[in-house]
């Protein structure tokens, strides 16, 4: 029998509605053998590093027919993360490779279906594995490709310390902070005076709204998610979808998991740009598990500058 | 010098806000030359047949940056509609030729900027090109198109006799009455149990947002008018746009201006299915000029049958 080790975990408590607080969630400590049952299909993984993602939020409440399910109840919280196989039953993966993908809010996680990627590249941070390299960060990157792809770029972010960060560390054209701008549309008309060729689409709600109109023909809409909905009940009411119609533009959904086969191509792309510093990635790193209830919350308040990401263990 | 005719015509009285009504609009009385200044470009037309359509509704109101000008108070109402060309000084039209386009509320119209088309198959009714043949009765048709391409079709209308048109007269699988269904999110799962392929939005509001949840994983929304908000001062929101991303939906506009290179290809097309009887046209035929206001306003309720065209004169 192998040894049982104390496994430190993050549970939601129940399912949260409206603005999720550190106290829907709670620490508990159970105990885990570091071995997988023989013939499982399964791998034991020790979590270094753990993903916050906006997606989380719609994850905590009770939901149906999504392309991610529910977190349960009394369970740990799951989520992106990166992590070192203590174990594998699994022919794909051996003791001591390095992973990213699904894994527990704890630390250790038994994996019995594993949705897991080797590492191959470990010339740049481990941690990367959780946002540049695969899942998260978004907004930081989305506009950096845009600039070396030569577009013109606008930021929009919530903080002067956040547009200062976008334009004078991430390249941005310009950047401003929505929560000084009384009038969105009149801010979209400043710095778009020919109007908006291709809208990012991360935020929803009155930003789409302030957008639509401000939209050149033909334009086109990358739907990446809707942070501003996640906390509210009933989401908002958009009300310039007319202008869909009359400027003839294309609003297309999109979700990473569909397209993961390109995920070599990405790395090939990537990985240079990083090494040369043509791309900018910033981290906010929480130190410990403990820590981890806070940082996710803070996503929603815009308490991250870059990246959210918590360190588990040292790698 | 020229005879002169009176002409009777159909004016704008005032920009509409809210529900329109027939005393938007009045009748009046001018003479006309029936005769273009030469050197001018323009063509005199005899007005034969006028369309309504919904795009009209907003033109009543000041617009700006759309795809259609505002009508003008004071001046006749403009829109599609059939005629005769009794003058032209335009090396594209004689006279005598029939032709479709766009031309005014009124028996003579001296048009200046000529768009319009001349109509060559004239085997078919000459009202057809204010419908089937050019701008409009888009339900009814792209139920049946959708059909003649082995599509399973599901029609929304706003009345029993509407409901049995959809289903005995034109071939759509289905089709309810939307008024009468409390709950159009169960209507759509009774009718969709797998979900929804393809929505051709005409309605928008509260339909877009019972559709948006039942529309399939990777759906396609075309987005072609939404005549439920045209009557609002602001349009109502929709909320659960949430879902063009999680089923990874793609909603695009388009407008028939931007695709009349292949008017060519449909006339092609649909003018076999027309003399085959394998398409059905039904139109709602309006008699004389002084009809045409009570016909425009009878959209919005929907008081039309079929594609709503008024008679202006004999052919």
């Amino acid at each position: 029998m192998a040894e049982l080790v104390r496994n430190k975990q993050v549970i939601l408590k129940d399912f949260v509605s409206g603005f999720p607080k550190e106290t829907d969630m709670y620490m508990t400590e159970s105990s885990i053998e570091l071995k997988v049952p023989k013939g499982s299909n399964g791998v034991l993984l020790k979590n270094l590093y753990l993903s916050c993602d906006p997606y989380m939020r719609p994850r905590m409440t009770y939901i149906e027919g999504s392309y991610v399910e529910s977190f349960k109840p009394g369970l740990p919280i799951s989520g992106y993360g990166v992590a070192k196989v203590l174990d594998s039953e699994n022919p794909e993966f051996s003791k001591g490779d390095l992973v990213w993908g699904m894994t527990g809010w704890e630390e250790y996680s038994l994996i019995t279906a594993p949705y897991l990627f080797k590492i191959q590249h470990t010339d740049v941070p481990l941690s990367y594995y959780t946002g540049i390299l695969a899942s998260g960060a978004v907004g930081q990157l989305v506009g950096q490709f845009a600039k070396l792809l030569g577009c013109y770029v606008v930021g929009s972010a919530g903080s002067k310390d956040k547009v200062d960060l976008l334009k004078n560390k991430f390249g941005f054209d310009e950047a401003f902070n929505y929560k000084e701008e009384a009038d969105l549309n009149a801010a979209l008309k400043r710095y778009f005076p020919e109007g908006i060729d291709v809208y990012f689409e991360n935020v929803g709600g009155k930003t789409l709204d302030a957008v639509l109109p401000n939209m050149k023909i033909r334009g086109r809409i990358a739907a990446c998610g809707m942070i501003s909905q996640y906390n509210l009940d009933k989401p908002e009411g958009v009300h310039n979808l007319m202008y869909l119609v009359s400027k003839r533009l294309r609003m297309e959904g999109f979700i990473v998991l569909d397209h993961y086969h390109l995920y070599p191509k990405f790395l090939e792309m990537i990985i240079p740009h990083i090494k040369e510093g043509k791309l900018v990635y910033v981290e906010d790193m929480a130190e410990g598990l403990e820590s981890a209830p806070a940082a996710l919350i803070g996503l929603f308040s815009g308490q991250n500058v870059g990246k959210q990401v918590v360190a588990v263990a040292p790698e």
